[in-house]
């Protein structure tokens, strides 16, 4: 890996950390291997990725975790159940990995388990909700957040031997933050520069950014949701495909658009773009609801079905541009692209173009596989949780301090 | 604590250690401090309980902990939120006790927190349930048991700042065992003694024994279930008084009553207590609906109401005695009483007139509150598994090995 500057691993002992993630689309576990080890001369890598794979839930698996989404489907015996089977499936993820690119299972110290959300509540509830008596003395009157993640980290550590961390969110939760978003760490980790400000740009559903100014601590990293990521987009492509497609290939379609001034400057006046960080958003604010009746609009007008798709495309990659001006304390030299609308490369294109002189370029050109970043992620916060190490940014959490995340299962080899 | 011999726990660094414990009655919070220090001269004490009290939860608290416990009523919202409740629940317990006992909260360097059971499927069930999909190549078609504590520790470790171990019972089911009892392993670091060989009986709504031979090794400890407990000396006084008493206090009623042999007789071919051990019970086996059938059919021969509570209490004690002789490789010298039942002075008579010359006592007399010995097993785990010392019991639960059970929480104070 080039380029990389992981201040806070730097100088510790070396240990090889698996990864483990399962995303809400619940579509499958994302693990990575990666060795951590000392800077070497010469910015030599200090975090290789060793191995990566995704292995695919079997579809009757993902319904099991759908179906604990829905409160009115979920049931405790399930999720009691549940807890264990995805269990086995991450330690088996981890076996399998290990196994097909002939790495020793023993050679692995440590595995960082993300699990997966079933339920999370960052609004918080009151203590005793709808009744009057109190839970506690003290606790009864307050508003408590909560969240949820299941997947065995016991069975992990039990299957494979190996120590294993997990449950990183709820700590972050007690320390007074949302418990989320925990990537930024990862991102400080992996990706500042005692020269360069660098932002780290996921673009997913939605898009956010974590800002890395050059030099700085991790007291100086920001995050936020900067907006609409590809949600909009895909949106509009269903529309435009007459649902044969569910995201613009490459950005081939848009790129064959014209991008509609007015609309887009109707898109860009959208409140929550003028709403301070740290701030979060979601499928609520951008999702189906938001986008159709964005189509509905452009298409009442006249508004050719390509040219509506380039303007919501530019509105993603304006959206971007304008939170970095508006909130960021200064314009970073390279943007780092990850997630799926890196891939779209009209998107790419113009948001270079909004954000020169600085550097946008794919998260692969900077030594790590986009794909694997989120696994990786949670390999590198295991490994600081190991070493006794606060891995939470309370800027982007909420947090009042900074915590050491997630529990610790010990290993015990047989 | 006099004669207390915690062999496992000799040596090592000296701490101070909460532990905290809520029943499956869920009517509060059990909270002992003891100090766990090397063993001095002369059998001097090794563990002394500092402070104890319980922390009766809020009848609306109850209600909802109860309303998990059925999953037809139990919702994943519900769930996801009350865990962090309680999380708070237990760690103001901590703080109130050690601030009402003039206990510094930084002289505690460990918390062992049990959480509250809300769910436990001991019998285990097939990977996936009802569906013909695998849950990935080797785990499809297994039998996985599971069980659900909550509790948040991450809470407890924020509020507190100190290290707690939490959720002990998810390791050993990973382990091939069913997750309980897990108090043995607390009998044998209490009360093993190198030249008696001891029984640590608990009479709760079941009752379970103990069994550890004379300068036995962990190996060597027995634990099950021997039958029924006060559960259906309990339900007869309930026929008895008419609803107006819930247990039979200091066994006064059943003292006033005769013991029908005929009916008695009957009892004891109860097909659970010919079952070889490891075995367990509980109210699906001795619950309302098995004393009810006792009560109505010695009541249509004409035993008289205290006859009947006197038989049943003899039920207990006979059913005690019957496995000590059946299923322990030799008669206690010492049996430790605890549980509710212990308060019973007719069962605790009537016991020690089956066990003699072995001498049976109320574990008060052992150096150690019967009331705060719960919690106190916590504290104790929780002391081990932060040594690295494995701590379940593989004889009682099933293991396939001795594990370190449970989840380290790293404290962090501010």
């Amino acid at each position: 890996m080039s380029e990389i500057l992981p201040m806070r691993l730097a100088g510790r002992r070396p240990m090889r950390v698996a990864g483990l993630m399962s995303g809400t689309s619940a579509d499958g576990v994302d693990v990575a291997i990666v060795d951590i080890g000392p800077r070497g001369p010469h910015r030599s890598a200090n975090v290789t990725l060793v191995a990566f794979d995704t292995f695919r839930h079997p579809p009757a698996l993902r319904q099991q975790i759908f179906d604990l989404f829905d409160p009115s489907k979920a049931r405790i015996d399930a999720l009691c159940h549940l807890n264990f089977v995805l269990g086995e499936v991450f330690a088996e993820a981890v076996i399998r990995l290990a196994r097909k690119r002939g790495i020793p299972l023993e050679s692995i110290d440590l595995i960082g388990s993300h699990g997966q959300t079933v339920y999370h509540i960052p609004e918080g509830r009151p203590a005793t909700a709808g009744g009057s008596a109190t839970a506690g003395r003290r606790v009864g009157r307050k508003r408590l957040r909560s969240t949820l993640q299941i997947g065995e980290p016991s069975v992990i550590a039990e299957r494979t031997g190996i120590t294993t961390v997990a449950d990183f969110r709820p700590r972050d939760i007690a320390a007074g933050g949302e418990g989320a978003p925990l990537v930024p760490y990862a991102d400080y980790a992996l990706f500042s520069h005692p020269h360069k400000t660098r932002a780290v740009q996921n673009i997913g559903g939605i898009a956010n950014v974590t800002y890395l100014p050059a030099g700085g601590a991790l007291s100086d990293v920001l995050a936020f949701d900067t907006g609409p990521g590809n949600m909009v987009i895909d949106r509009i492509v269903h529309h435009v495909t007459g649902g044969r497609a569910r995201y613009d290939a490459g950005g081939r379609r848009a790129a064959r658009g014209a991008i509609d001034d007015r609309l887009l400057g109707e898109l860009m006046r959208h409140p929550y773009l003028r709403r301070r960080p740290p701030k979060s958003t979601g499928r609520e604010i951008f999702g189906t609801v938001f986008s159709d009746r964005v189509w509905q609009r452009a298409r009442r007008r006249g508004l050719a079905p390509l040219d509506i798709l380039a303007t919501v495309t530019a509105f993603t990659a304006h959206s971007i541009a304008d939170a970095y001006r508006g909130f960021l304390p200064s314009m970073p030299d390279e943007v780092i692209l990850c997630g799926g609308g890196a891939r779209n490369t009209t998107l790419a294109r113009w948001l270079q173009a909004e954000l020169l002189p600085g550097r946008v370029a794919p998260m692969d050109e900077f030594g790590l596989s986009a794909r694997a970043k989120e696994a990786v992620s949670f390999a590198i916060l295991a490994y600081q949780t190991i070493q006794g190490e606060p891995n939470n940014v309370p800027s982007a959490t909420g947090a009042r301090r900074p915590v050491i995340l997630g529990k610790i299962i010990p290993g015990g080899r047989r």
